[in-house]
């Protein structure tokens, strides 16, 4: 018993090393070697875990999608109204991907798309779907106009927020990445919010991102 | 003379070389080897024109832009309204990312962080420009409202778009992308457009992709 629980934690500081290898590096450039050190683990133990690069590489995507979930359901369970939820997901994972090195390595891996043939679809499917749901709930709720279609909302917030974190990665490494995020919320509330509902929904906004910062 | 048309010629097919092998084996996969195949030449005439691997990668983003510029500047010389402007640059740069192979190649390295160190910015300030300046001259129009702030429209449609296209490769390697675009612009047209505008903005559109596609 006592063995599986080391394991456990050696498998996780190896995933947690990856991640830090792979940010720093590169996924295509970093080495097992460069893994295992970053890890403070032996290449012996890496391949006793993994079976290859790719193979622990997945494992920091899957890691990072089970943070986000964990967190996620967190702030579902809150019982907010559903666009008040939104907004808490959209900060809550921007505010991961700037401090968590394996949210930043999942991310990344999932972005560029030359990492793995055929590319990652599985994170984009869960936060397309997770944002339909909840979308469907804001039209129900009021806060979301009522001839809104909620799957067509996913299909362009998701894409909308990945590009928006990936540009500001490429400019400021992520430091003006609540800003961005606050000026995509304002322009997607005309289109989306009944006009007597978007002053309410700038107040819950400005709560959770406010403007000075 | 004749010679120096030969190297121009050498330079171009090496260039479009790098960009097919970059995008069939990614960035960093890719050796020189690989290129000058692709490429129909030797290694010897690829280090006659670039020092590196690194060198030509970034001979082929600025292919990429001088397409971008090239191509944006017969749109904008049209003289259409600056509102279809944006819509004909957003068209065109999707179907150029479907079929070329310099636009495709251009694109992912400026998408992936992890390929140059610090990361590639100035296809996305070029763009942030150009629609700012665009952006400015539709709320000139009226086409966009008057409170508009076109430098912050820029600052949202440009990393959007970004994503967009990325998703919509990571899905279906771009098959989908002119009815994504479609679907943004849909969105985006009530947070910007004024009501009484916004019919004739969606007649534009329908002009430039059927909703049919």
């Amino acid at each position: 018993m006592a063995q599986q629980v080391r394991a456990q934690i050696t498998r996780e500081r190896l995933i947690d090393g990856a991640a830090e290898a792979f940010t720093r590096l590169g996924y295509i450039s970093a080495t097992t070697t460069d893994i295992a050190r970053s890890a403070g683990a032996t290449r012996g133990a890496l391949y006793f875990h993994f079976q290859s690069k790719e193979e622990i590489a997945r494992a920091v995507v899957d890691k990072e999608q089970r943070l986000a979930v964990e967190s996620g359901t967190r702030i579902v369970d809150l019982g907010r109204p559903a666009l008040e939820t939104m907004l808490l997901l959209s900060v809550d994972l921007a505010e991961r991907m700037q401090v968590d090195p394996v949210v930043k390595a999942g991310i990344r891996l999932t972005t560029e798309n030359s990492n793995f043939d055929p590319p990652l679809r599985a994170p984009y499917e869960q936060w397309l779907a997770t944002f339909g749901a909840i979308a469907a709930v804001a039209v129900e709720q009021g806060d979301f106009r009522g001839d809104l279609d909620p799957a067509m909302f996913a299909r362009f917030l998701i894409p909308s927020y990945t590009g928006i974190q990936l540009v500001s990665d490429t400019f400021t490494g992520r430091a003006d990445l609540l800003p961005r995020i606050r000026e995509m919320w304002l322009f997607i509330f005309p289109a989306v919010v009944p006009a007597e509902r978007i002053e309410n929904a700038r107040a819950v906004l400005d709560g959770l991102i406010p403007e000075a910062l």
